[in-house]
């Protein structure tokens, strides 16, 4: 098999892993024939409801948000799509019907919360006192800052009327189960989707705090507000969180095992590096090509032929105008620090399917990716200096698409260490 | 042995594998009793002098040039100190000196050349048509542009009268042994202290790239002197070298995998994930933190308790005005990321003994610095703003100091995951 097949069958293998339609059933509660309230968010989230629909013989009714482009058919849960990762007034009005439907519920109610990455952006409920323009202005800000996906969510939470437990407390008394798609370093319930079923151990302090480092320009009653607490989310032993469950159905490091296991199917020696390897893109290219070059020079941490899997957020600290996510952005750091080295193949690509502000999930860097750009006259440091990813893959059309999986456990890399 | 201790005698089976006591006499040529003309420039060449003449019985005379503070007292063999990594009028004179000692050979002459890191600053000897001082301002501003020491190197090269396989030509038709100790990824010949004694795959117009890249000031006449080939360096196949032959004595490699061997005698697992890590260095911080990380969650890619060895050397962009060096500000961004993640604790310094602008040779890192940090009122996003890693580590004691070590195979960085 060549290089690029193994590296996009390895990706599939991931994403199989991380399907709805594998990983849900399993969990579900006993199936006893009763009435399901299902409500969630998140990129996953209507291939979540779809594999409920499929499994559950009882009465089911319920709203999903998803992101544009990732719903799926559904009879009895009502799907509705929406805008990430800036929210929008379709996913406001989905947040309010969510709670609407969740409000005044007796103890004998069950309500099953489907909850993916990418939730926090479409359950865009405004705390009171808040307009939605002013949050939406702010999330903007935070998401050019560089700050880092957790800090980002801190700051989501104590703006929100339904995020950080808020959504659990609203459905009290009804029983809440949460079945989850992690996409978050760590797979902290607290931070899936900024934990709208789940007890919140960040304070509104923490969220002034993260605006304040990266100098967001925020309302002075907005900063009133979080001063004086009146944002706070419920915490660990609130009364009003004791009948709310979790558990997490698929994340990075079962996407990773995934992937390893079908490495060695192929007879190649999968290394984990990480499920949550985090830092500037760019950078992280350079870490792991010089990691990927320890393996072909010295058949350390890994012997060829072999191939280095990791998972997790990288940042872009965006400078540029140019196009493109965090995963292509890896791929350029990491092509020029391979320069040319031979042997050496990557993939990098967004398991939701959809890397940035483009159509793809990712894109390949192989050993002859510079030199086939320089022919073609395009520049790998110019492409660095604009953030201008997409365009540099486009050109060489090295692009990885797929459309959206319906499925988010984060970023999936691949380097294959072949023999030269 | 408490985990400090530990990354400590990890740090000291390191230096000690690149000590040139132990690993220049086996390389020597035989003791035929006869003449051996010595010179050479490094961190470690002093050392290396030191250790020639303790092996070599017959006649000895030369004259060797390393940094301020890195000299041994040597009987035969003249030892100079200079400035790096700026240079300095001492340095000029050394390699001045150099040049007039091996010119003029004949064939039945041998050179033993000594050459370690930092040769390439120590060894000033500004081509035709450059002055020092033009030099000097290069340099210093390619230092804080955030080039690579691989970029740095080309350039060096091609203005310098000794760099880049010409002190080889100038010694022809004598014979010429390098030993060499490398602090550079990928241990090439043609980039430890600039390869003043072997052919150089760059070009003059290379030199000007890079240059030009990073927006350098350079005089129009040097600009003229690039582009038309005047300051090109001996190429491969070039019948000046032939006489010349090439031994690496020491190198990252070797440092590492003897503290991997140290890790296995305590009972550590050791993974090395690379001699050549390269990237921005609180950047790489952060990744190898997401690799500890995943070791202590998941037991991949390396079971507790073990210890994640690297090297190569990061790059600071400078945009503070503190102080420190590369290895401190790489702990900045560990220490961050890892949050006081329990049992985790780092070890990283430049294996010289001095890391950056300040006398240590890195510092610690464990799951109470930023607690620590944080009671005395020392800010860690401050510091790094600053690019004042020495004044974080300073004001917790948790410096690393050794003095000069006289070698220098790059930087050295451990990470212990112990059980929590």
């Amino acid at each position: 098999m060549m290089p690029r097949a193994m590296l996009r069958a390895l990706f599939d293998a991931a994403i199989a892993a991380a399907d709805p339609a594998r990983c849900v059933p399993p969990c579900l509660p006993p199936d006893d024939g009763g009435r399901l309230i299902v409500i969630g968010a998140g990129k996953a989230s209507a291939a979540m409801a779809q594999a409920v629909e499929r499994q559950w013989s009882g009465p089911l009714d319920g709203l999903v948000v998803t992101r544009y482009g990732h719903g799926v058919p559904c009879e009895r849960i009502e799907i509705v799509e929406a805008a990430h990762p800036v929210p929008d007034v379709a996913g406001e009005l989905a947040a309010q019907r969510i709670l609407d439907k969740v409000r005044g519920l007796s103890e004998s109610d069950r309500v099953l919360a489907l909850i993916s990455g990418g939730g926090s952006a479409l359950l865009a409920a405004p705390a009171a006192g808040i307009t939605l323009a002013e949050k939406r202005a702010i999330t903007s800000s935070l998401l050019r800052s560089g700050a880092s996906i957790g800090e980002i969510n801190c700051v989501r939470k104590h703006l929100s009327a339904i995020k950080g437990g808020r959504l659990a407390v609203a459905a009290w008394p009804a029983s809440v189960l949460t079945l989850a798609i992690s996409d978050v370093p760590g797979d902290d319930p607290a931070v899936i989707a900024s934990g709208p079923t789940v007890a919140d151990p960040s304070t509104a302090l923490d969220a002034l705090n993260v605006l304040d480092s990266y100098a967001i320009d925020l309302p002075q009653s907005l900063r009133c507000q979080l001063e004086e607490g009146e944002l706070e989310t419920p915490k660990a032993g609130d009364p009003h969180l004791t009948r709310s469950t979790f558990r997490l159905v698929a994340s990075p490091r079962q996407m990773l095992e995934a992937a390893a296991e079908a490495a060695l199917q192929m007879g190649l020696t999968p290394l984990i590096l990480g499920d949550a390897i985090e830092g500037e893109a760019r950078e992280v290219g350079k870490v792991l090509a010089g990691i990927a070059l320890s393996c072909a020079r010295h058949g350390f941490p890994l012997r060829a032929p072999g191939v280095l899997l990791s998972g997790g957020e990288t940042t872009v600290t965006l400078k540029g105008e140019g196009r493109g996510g965090r995963n292509t952005e890896f791929l350029l750091g990491l092509a020029q620090a391979l320069d040319g080295a031979p042997g050496i193949h990557a993939l990098a690509a967004d398991t939701d399917g959809i890397d940035g502000s483009e159509n793809n999930a990712g894109a390949f860097v192989g050993p002859e990716t510079l030199a086939r750009a320089w022919e073609q006259g395009v520049d790998i440091q110019r492409h660095l200096a604009a953030n201008d990813a997409w365009g540099y893959f486009s050109a060489l059309g090295d692009l990885l698409v797929t459309g959206p999986t319906r499925t988010n456990v984060n970023d999936f890399r691949a380097i294959f260490v072949g023999m030269e």
